[in-house]
């Protein structure tokens, strides 16, 4: 028999497994009810911390987020891991991946890991994930790492959802400081160099240091007369376990000062903003979908007349704007 | 003195590089005179080859896009390159990067090579590129490349543009083929194993060869009488110049498919129909910023409600819809 949503949720809040991974399908899928899902689930968030993961394919991240997990259990803390893949857009989300991933968490219910793709969204990750966050939050989780690929819009979008974002680079990477161009340096409140131990991380430290000063010389000086953050840099060796107390002090530390400057609650209210325009998006882009696919198919008769260059697309633009303030 | 669009365009047509570079600038800073500049030179777009080339960081892009543009200006084809990067949305086009580019082209007019970041669009670069594109169009080139990082939605976006889209791959790369997933399978027209000379080159192609078959193999019986197109793989040693010319033989082989098959009409009536959404989204979204500026700051009020948990996000986002619809 199906659930109601109401009931998952009560399941969820008891801590039950297949309650959680039902609402993150519903959430993954995009489904119908998934407006219904947020509704009911959303009272019971706001009570995780969520940090966010990111960096270039190579740098261990896999690695360096499990082993981030295995040292927030060693401080008593329980764990999600919401592992967003962006370059998936077709297909579901890595099952035997999860299994694998979990080596040395599965006998133990604190943690928890999951893969997303972005399969039933017009909108994308950047619509599915805070969502999925929230199912996260509401099952009790006091910490919901999301690991995301950090190339592409993808890591402004963990930032838009996190309170803590850590930007994790690697030695030896031909493109390591490059592809962690201005975006990434301008989201990072932590930073993490893995595979520390290989040749090359003094160098990397050390361009990395000279951008960020370069980057701080730049900005306008802070009047608010809150102590500004510095990101710090953290050296770890993941595969080793080694330096992930200092990442998990690096957190504390950042939580505090979210706390202290009052800048954890404007945080807060930019994701609500974030999450509120991306589901208005979303809800725009399925009018699109239903006027291409309607009986009218007013989006398929603009396309034609835009091909034969007959009208402009600003032009056809207009006149779907129009059908659907109409509508 | 500032020039008219009209004027622009005029100096597009009469091939004045600075207003191509003018025009470009236009759609890169999402400038408030774009409608106008894409409904002047529309009427006069639609004549360019559009090629895609993506993948992973790694694969020597820039080099093989390079090289493939000797190739198609040893064919007596003028060449524009749009290098777009995605993992830079807070900063501008990497200048210095084009003239290192541009090395081995500069004294010929008929290549021209930009790269853009979407600093100035909210929709990002699947909003700027396709525009970027029409200008490139306009200004009479034989073959527009759009190259681009193949990690994340990116690489869809490419294929949504583009005529020909190439898949660029590598050995020895960790996560040659598990970046290259379905997503990015299916998109490709042609496949290029770049750095062919290096070790694993031939066990990345029958890798890949495996994973065409067995999506084949998955494929509903094409009923449609017109013979399907197989993805051809294409060794390259870009550095050397070397199967540059096959690349090249790839393209027009593609080319002739799209136009004997008919598939050609309906990936550019895809293309503009993608562009309709877009530039209507992005009319949405530029409402969206409007009213979070706005003297009645709804959207504002809407995060407050949503942070304090007195709102879900899908009932915040119906009101802000409400609003933009009376508005």
């Amino acid at each position: 028999m199906a659930q109601t949503v109401e009931e998952l949720v009560e399941g969820l809040e008891r801590g039950e497994r297949r309650a959680l991974a039902r609402l993150l399908t519903l959430v993954e899928d995009g489904a119908e009810r998934l407006r219904e899902v947020v509704a009911t689930l959303y009272p019971r968030t706001g009570n995780a911390r969520v940090i966010g993961i990111t960096g270039s394919p190579g740098v261990g991240k896999s690695t360096l987020t499990n082993a981030i997990a295995t040292a927030l259990r060693a401080a008593d803390r329980s764990v999600a891991i919401l592992a967003v893949d962006p370059s998936s857009p077709f297909s579901g989300g890595a099952l035997l991946g999860d299994r694998v991933r979990m080596q040395g968490h599965h006998a133990d219910p604190n943690v928890f890991i999951r893969s997303m793709a972005s399969r039933g969204h017009l909108g994308g990750l950047s619509f599915a994930s805070p969502q999925a966050v929230l199912v996260l939050d509401a099952a009790g989780f006091d910490d919901v790492i999301v690991e995301t690929v950090g190339v592409g819009q993808s890591e402004v979008e963990v930032a838009a959802t996190a309170d803590t974002t850590v930007v994790a680079l690697a030695p030896g990477m031909g493109d390591g400081i490059q592809a962690a161009k201005a975006g990434i340096l301008e989201v990072a409140d932590v930073f993490v160099i893995n595979k520390a131990d290989a040749t090359g991380a003094g160098k990397l430290e050390s361009e990395l240091r000279g951008m960020l000063e370069m980057g701080h010389a730049l900005e306008d000086p802070d009047t608010s007369g809150v102590s500004p953050w510095w990101p710090p840099i953290v050296r770890t060796v993941a595969v080793r376990g080694e330096g992930l107390d200092e990442v998990v002090a690096a957190f504390g530390a950042h939580a505090d000062w979210l706390a202290d400057s009052g800048r954890g609650a404007r945080r807060r209210r930019d994701r609500a903003l974030h999450l509120i325009r991306e589901i208005a998006l979303e809800q725009v882009r399925l009018r699109f979908a239903r006027i291409d696919a309607g009986d009218d198919p007013l989006l398929d008769k603009l396309a034609d007349q835009v091909a034969r260059r007959d009208l402009d697309p600003y032009a056809a633009a207009d006149e779907l704007l129009e059908a659907l303030d109409g509508g």
